[in-house]
């Protein structure tokens, strides 16, 4: 296990901690982590789209409208992600955040709450409480709370998942940096996504909100491990414009949207190459389509499809299952335009597939592997994320056991 | 491997055999086999609808058009799939037709094709040409000749799948019977879906399409092994008339579309339960939803889930990957208002789970499991059977190399 940098705090304004309460059944292994601002930042954040949702998805929905994205603080546990726990879980959910703005002495409605872990069961709220008053104790602004924090949000993920990037304007450094965790968007049990970026750059929290949409769209929802949304999945950004620099639109707008967009696909190719237990990820390009949604369907079908992913698991260059997974997603395709590459490598062409070459076999076994579907007919392009499913994705969902 | 019953050749005014010819690679396998109808069949196909389609599904589709439905004989071949092979591959189906049809003394358009195999490489037509003399040299009417049908169309299914039906119309018996080879829908490298159901009722084209279209949507189009289509699927009903009972509409009409339905039906779930290295088959049943649109959807977004098909190898009652499936996809969706069964049993109801029992437990572990989620919402159902993703499956898809 890599140990990680601990980011999160590199950007100025911003104190993370991270304790262990005994929520996970390991001892001693963090799993409760905050994040706060002290000066207050402005807060945006993107949740899972399921109708199973979890309370604290609930309740941070609540409070960011409440605050009108006026955020001070994130508390999250890790090892039970309070969702399908009803009433109770919706109590747990405000308690934390009631809790944590209470030692903080910041108002409920300015904190906002992730959870992850095994979903049905009710929080063992003794411990959160426990758990969150150590993290409050603990909130360092160097990086030691920021790896603590990243430990904390952990659940079985192989590696933590960071990354960051700054830019200057008028010699003004920005600094953006970002972790998350989940080893593929394969909740509902073990592996909710739940992302967190931090930023020193002055940015108001309806500007912050449409570029964190506009790079989620870019990242985390162009990856794809197994097809299944989790009921808990939450990517919030806080911009505590601590640096000076204000980011609206203009020059500054599109630094700041550059570097946001490079953290965020940064985080979201760590989550798809830690995808359980893969061992290869594929960029799935779709060029030459009628439109963009279709191109998007067209890779979609391709980076979804259990055949292709047991190919990409066996290093085989199937172009017959990449190619007729398009054919039949429904959207505009003529063999006979059609061609396939992997790597650099032309597999398929004019209906028919080109020798495999030992180039083509070696681009296959690859940890990074692209493939390259080229439609023939309009303009649309599109690009997607996944990996492969191997033996250890059918043990680690399989074996595990509700 | 289970010796096939050869069932085909029951309903009167039907021919079958199968002969060895070399094209599989194993030496000795009946890999040709011919279907013939002596005083013309009405004929009714359903074909994949992957843009990616076979040689032998073109050709098939025009001779269909040709002839008006007026079909004498089916030739097959396994092994190889003439897909992706261009116009040679347009080419050589047109001559296996011509040659059975010459062989026969019967129209060419009056013959389907039907390949299954490996795709992108050409047909060795000495050897099916070979092949096709053999097998119509030892046409015959006994269980002898539908066994070597059967067993000429395998490719990797673990088993040979047949079903028959009959009824009686004013004291005369009428026949079907049906014989499918595939392990899955999970072409295009190796399990195509090659289907062949014969009848002695007498019926015209026209009828027997429309009912053939709807069996198909009721049994074919409601199971998935890993949602990939075939470049090769095809399913053909073929009715001799013999019997002299005429079927058309009112009491006959609706005994032989009954017959027909469950022909297809139990057909199909032989598929579900050779799905390659499976297990297990899952009945996927929705109600409750606001339209049978809507059911459909979320009974396929369960039945297509890696998630709840590696919880079902694992016999593991995981309602949360079940639940939060039909959250994401899409229908109208109320926590409060749904509910889970396995088997009889109530397993999430409320948005909150039910403890899973022994009964639980072990209703997971039968060789069929029945889901039925309740979205309490409206009237729509639909049912989906799929099967589980194990290491078998991972093995097959992964070891096989292009």
């Amino acid at each position: 296990m890599k140990k990680p940098v601990g980011v999160i705090t590199r950007p100025a304004g911003f104190a993370a901690s991270g304790a262990s309460a005994g929520i996970k059944t390991t001892p001693g292994v963090p799993d409760v982590a905050v994040l706060a601002c002290e000066t207050g930042a402005s807060g945006a954040a993107v949740f899972t789209t399921n109708k199973v949702c979890a309370a604290p998805v609930k309740v941070s929905r609540e409070h960011l409208l409440k605050s009108r994205g006026q955020v001070r603080a994130v508390v999250v546990n890790s090892g039970n992600a309070n969702a399908c726990t009803g009433k109770r879980g919706m109590r747990d959910a405000r308690t934390m955040a009631a809790l944590t703005g209470r030692l903080l002495d910041v108002p409920p409605e300015s904190v906002l709450v992730a959870s992850t872990g095994v979903i049905g069961q009710p929080l063992p709220m003794d411990r959160v409480e426990t758990g969150i008053r150590r993290a409050t104790e603990t909130l360092s602004r160097d990086r030691k709370g920021g790896r603590r924090f990243a430990r904390g949000i952990m659940t079985t993920d192989r590696f933590p998942k960071e990354a960051e990037a700054s830019f200057t304007v008028s010699g003004k450094r920005v600094r953006l940096a970002g972790v998350v965790k989940g080893a593929g968007m394969i909740a509902p049990n073990m592996a909710t996504m739940l992302a967190f970026v931090t930023t020193d750059a002055r940015v108001t929290p309806s500007v912050l909100r449409r570029l964190l949409l506009r790079g989620v769209a870019r990242s985390f929802n162009r990856i794809t491990v197994d097809g299944h949304m989790s009921t808990n999945d939450t990517c919030v950004a806080l911009a505590s414009g601590a640096s000076g620099v204000r980011v609206k639109s203009g020059r500054s707008g599109e630094k700041f949207a550059q570097a946001l967009d490079e953290v965020l696909l940064r985080l979201a190719l760590q989550i798809v190459r830690d995808g359980e237990g893969a061992v290869r990820v594929a960029e799935v390009q779709v060029k030459g389509a009628r439109t963009d949604v279709e191109a998007e369907l067209a890779a979609r079908a391709i980076a979804d499809s259990p055949l292709v992913k047991t190919a990409l698991f066996g290093a085989d260059p199937n172009w017959g299952r990449i190619v007729s997974a398009a054919g039949a997603c429904g959207c505009a395709f003529t063999e006979e335009k059609t061609s396939l590459r992997i790597g650099r490598h032309l597999i398929y062409s004019s209906g028919r597939p080109r020798p495999a070459s030992k180039a083509v076999m070696n681009a296959m076994k690859r940890e990074r592997v692209t493939f390259l579907l080229d439609l023939g007919i309009g303009r649309g392009s599109s690009v997607v994320y996944t990996c492969d499913i191997g033996y250890d994705y059918v043990r680690l969902n399989a074996e595990y056991h509700t």
